[in-house]
């Protein structure tokens, strides 16, 4: 019975932090947020253009930088206190020509299948490349080949995504080194080119794209890397059951370029109270190349700008300064959240909170926090809030790729939490367009994110209103 | 503090009574449910023969007599004890040839517009109809204009949903009146028809259709009634501002046949301990015409399947005899439902609970329930072991229509609930088709079905185990 006492305690604890904190006034301006964005909503607007009129805006591109000054300008509309540019140098790859693969079961006799150069890889030789095939799961099978099994082949990764798994992130977080980091390990062992499963949990024949590195692997040594469709990965996985000899042909002429100039984009409305501390919510303004960038991340961008704008159509005046960021290079570099963070620290701006929304424009069901207890319980504190809109999943764990370099101990860090169930169907692939997004669960995701900015600003951090001294 | 004290005593109380209920076990057989509907699900597979290979299923068309064979015989393959169909009359309207529609701003000068017959609509006479439109919001609008303003023009419903609401079917609630009953009322003051808008969030051109009745207006005095899509009915609406002599002209062959025999198709596992007390879980086998049905109700019979496909997989031998039962005609009539009820009663079949997955294939959120208090506190004190799988959402209200007939004040209801932003994009359209059904979505919705029947099988429902006296 102690230990019951005990959480008893602690309850009563929490209900009376609780009463103090969440009130009426509170419950109201939520359901104003909430209406305002499902009544007179503007994020579909912005996204329809984004995603319809600019298209794929891979960093280095032109689409990229049309989607600076489209959502430059569109800042600029609202009325903010400052809308500006922060320059940030970003890789340029090209994905060039469209890439052709096909799997050769006996001379002359082949069958086509849909691939896609994977960001950041070397092209293949001009007329294409041509090789025996070892399939692995993962980089254990690859030792255990070794050197004699490998040499001159090409390695087809075919670790699928675990489809038990309700979290579909904590998926593709158990697959996605085989994108990244096959090509490098392929190469240890004399690999020729790399052929990686596409990270979706469907089965079709769209090829996803996505990061690999080289880390420091010579240039001279860097194999081509490509990714396959989940049907074209089971239909060379079965092929290469009856038939171990048969041959894979890909040939990609992608090339990466100097660095170019780019730009994060920033609106800030100032802080009445505290114009010297910073509240941020963003989104990445670059995308991969195949679709249009909707769901990743043209959604997250949206909804950072919907947070501002709704906080102008409420006549909420925040008590910190609020800034959206539109972070560039997300995708293959992650240059513009470093810029930001590198920046915020040579100014010595106090950043107290930042949120992102990177993980699609499907349902909202919660947040995960980056932060310590102290912060979280208050956080908690607020669930009842967001009760009417369905909102549940408070939790701690990661937050956003492009804020992650603001972390320092003392701001707190959180991810918008979609529905993740069709994420990947889309991610990274030639179906992640305007069509993919629903105008409502967009919408709601962009009034919960005012919600929690609103309660952040409005009752500040525990860190930074001194409860805890770090 | 008194309150608070007491508030304890009864977190004590529902805390002990808790761990008696929930333990490792039940949170290992879920988990293996969850498993197998995901890495080994049937749900998707049926669906998609459902959908593709038999199609739109009204109540004494083809397609359901299709749907009927096809469930029984894939049901037969489970290994149940016992699979029946249970004969039930129904009635059978078809829609005819396509409707036709313009808008006629000027002699000579019309624009077509989207279209579709009500289910239960009379035919326009064979040329068409075409005269004056008269727009309202309610049916007080209608009162207010009167017959001199009404006789021999069609009225146009145009009470869009409540965009703002998070809960998509009470926006859905807030507007079929005018769809179910605008003839009958339109024909109290001498309309000639009805126009009235989808019941659709989204701006599209697809007309939603959906039951109508005319109650106990007689056979002459009965006027055709059609929907028109969302964009439709704005164009209209915006036509009339400008133009309000403007006409409406529809042409629709609807029919209404004499009743046809069809059936329910029940499916059983007869309970180990308790034979002759009965669980159920259905959906309803028929849906509308103009798509193929998979939203409403394919997947609640494929989800419903699963569950009992489910036990049979993870080697549950449940308690209570369960069915699964699909039923006929909840579209229009509600036939199947209230033929199960009536049967139960004569034959003194004693139902302990019923649950009915009716709200589309989408993303489970969690079950509302028509019962008593003690019934839902035991269902709460299971509310942690759907966390894992986000099911978070345990509510008093509806259930579901087809299994509203067995209520009796003892029977536990329960409907299943989906998220639900984008299930009107879909209700009683053409675009209720297989591809907007997502996999994971939908296996998910079964797994959490199966779920839910396991708990109430295994600890019965409080008015069973006799600790409630009604």
């Amino acid at each position: 019975m102690k230990n019951i006492a005990f959480a008893l305690i602690c309850l009563i604890g929490i209900a009376e932090g609780y009463s103090q904190q969440v009130n009426t006034a509170d419950s109201l301006m939520i359901r104003k947020i909430y209406d305002t964005s499902l009544l007179n909503g503007k994020s579909y607007d912005w996204l329809d253009h984004l995603s319809n009129e600019i298209g794929g805006r891979l960093s280095g591109s032109l689409e990229a930088e049309l989607a600076v000054k489209y959502t430059e300008s569109e800042l600029k509309k609202l009325g903010l206190d400052k809308v500006w540019l922060q320059p940030v140098m970003v890789p340029k790859w090209t994905r060039g020509v469209k890439e052709y693969a096909y799997i050769e079961t006996a001379p002359g006799i082949t069958s086509t299948t849909d691939i896609c150069a994977l960001g950041g890889s070397v092209p293949t030789p001009a007329g294409g490349l041509k090789a025996y095939v070892v399939e692995v799961q993962n980089f254990e099978e690859l030792a255990e080949l070794g050197r004699e099994n490998i040499e001159g082949k090409i390695v087809f990764y075919n670790r699928p995504m675990q489809a038990n798994l309700i979290n579909t992130f904590q998926a593709y977080g158990g697959c996605v080194s085989q994108r990244y980091a096959g090509a490098m390990e392929a190469a240890k062992y004399g690999a020729v080119g790399v052929v990686v499963r596409s990270m979706n949990l469907r089965k079709d024949d769209l090829p996803h794209t996505g990061a690999m590195s080289y880390g420091d692997t010579p240039p001279n040594l860097r194999i081509p890397a490509c990714a396959i469709s989940t049907n074209g990965a089971d239909y060379l996985s079965n092929a290469l059951k009856l038939m171990p000899n048969l041959k894979f042909y890909f040939r990609q002429t992608c090339k990466t370029f100097p660095d170019v100039q780019s730009y994060n984009v920033i609106g800030e409305i100032t802080g009445s109270t505290y114009p010297d501390r910073y509240m941020i919510v963003g989104g990445h303004l670059d995308s991969w190349d195949l679709g249009d960038g909707s769901h990743d991340d043209g959604a997250g961008c949206v909804q950072s700008m919907e947070v501002l704008r709704l906080f102008k159509e409420v006549g909420y005046r925040p008590k910190h300064s609020i800034r959206v960021v539109l972070f560039m290079n997300e995708e293959n570099g992650l240059r513009g959240g470093r810029k930001y963070a590198e920046e915020a620290r040579l100014k010595n701006e106090k950043h107290v909170f930042a949120l992102e929304s990177d993980a699609g424009g499907f349902t909202p069901r919660g947040f995960s926090f980056d932060t310590d207890e102290a912060n979280f319980a208050q956080i908690e504190s607020w669930k009842s809030l967001f009760e009417p809109y369905l909102i549940h999943s408070f939790l701690r764990g990661g937050s956003g790729a492009d804020i992650g370099p603001l972390k320092d101990g003392t701001v707190v860090l959180a991810g918008l939490r979609p529905d993740s169930q069709r994420y990947f169907d889309h991610h990274h692939a030639e179906n992640d367009t305007f069509d993919a997004v629903n105008k409502r669960e967009l919408e709601i995701g962009g009034a919960t994110m005012a919600s929690l900015v609103y309660l952040m600003d409005k009752y500040g951090t525990k860190t930074e209103l001194g409860e805890i001294k770090n």
